[in-house]
């Protein structure tokens, strides 16, 4: 089949306490307590009106830190075996666009601060959109090779592995 | 700040039932019963390996249906006034990038079956992810204006408002 390309526009930067992705907590859940900025660019922060109602919202970004390398297969963080990409969250993707569900913790201007953050400082945002359980989440769910319990996740950090 | 430009190729296709976004159903949780086909290029296929032993998965697409007008506020199914486009998930917004979890059913050399499908026929693909409660489901959360039960969303229809 012909492949389409898309063009996307960043529309603000992700800043985060991580200034590379060593040490970086690997998923939200792992950086609880962890606040970034998300500064929309300023011609998109009428786009933030209503955002405050919601307790969590859901960050499009790019991996701007994760290499030209797209591997179809890589070795995640929580397993020792090579596994296809599309079953990993790993930064090296055919597109690398980056998910991450954090919590709306305030909003001034065209500034969003958000809880549970778990990118790179300098992230260029993609696009936000809020979290409703109702779309999001799945009554019943199996995650395969991952099984991972909650604290393993929770005390995992990032290594040189996806630098 | 300056704006950085990023260019995304479609790894796939979603064929569905849909074949325009009236009458389809506006998310996931509303669509349970439609089956759709995600067509990997054969160029991909190999970064399908592992996915098979998780339930659900996350699809990122281009919303090719939405036209190129892109409003900061929008007038969403599920409410009557207008919302900053940011707390909405309508497929017009500043990058066109849509998200839904679906559940996994099959997967047959490069064709992956899905479950509670809710894109139009012909999406081109960008990503797939693997879906991981521990990542992807906060403890708890809010909806702000949105505010809807689940059985509001599985009764509701996309209609010409989204076209």
């Amino acid at each position: 089949m012909p492949k389409d390309t898309f063009s996307y526009e960043s529309i603000g930067m992700i800043r985060t306490p991580f200034k590379s992705p060593d040490g970086m907590p690997i998923q939200p859940v792992g950086a609880d307590t962890t606040e970034g900025i998300v500064k929309i660019d300023s011609s998109y922060a009428d786009g933030l009106a209503d955002l405050g109602g919601f307790s969590h919202c859901i960050l499009l970004y790019h991996f701007h830190a994760s290499g030209d390398d797209a591997p179809l297969s890589v070795k995640p963080f929580l397993d020792n075996e090579r596994r296809g990409v599309f079953s990993t969250r790993a930064p090296q993707r055919p597109n690398p666009i980056g998910l991450s569900v954090v919590s709306v913790e305030s909003i001034e201007g065209r500034e969003l601060t958000v809880g549970g953050i778990d990118v790179v400082d300098g992230t260029p945002l993609l696009d936000i959109k809020p979290f409703v359980p109702e779309f999001d989440v799945p009554s019943e769910t199996e995650t395969g090779w991952m099984d991972a319990s909650e604290s393993t996740i929770r005390s995992e950090q990032a290594d040189e592995r996806f630098l």
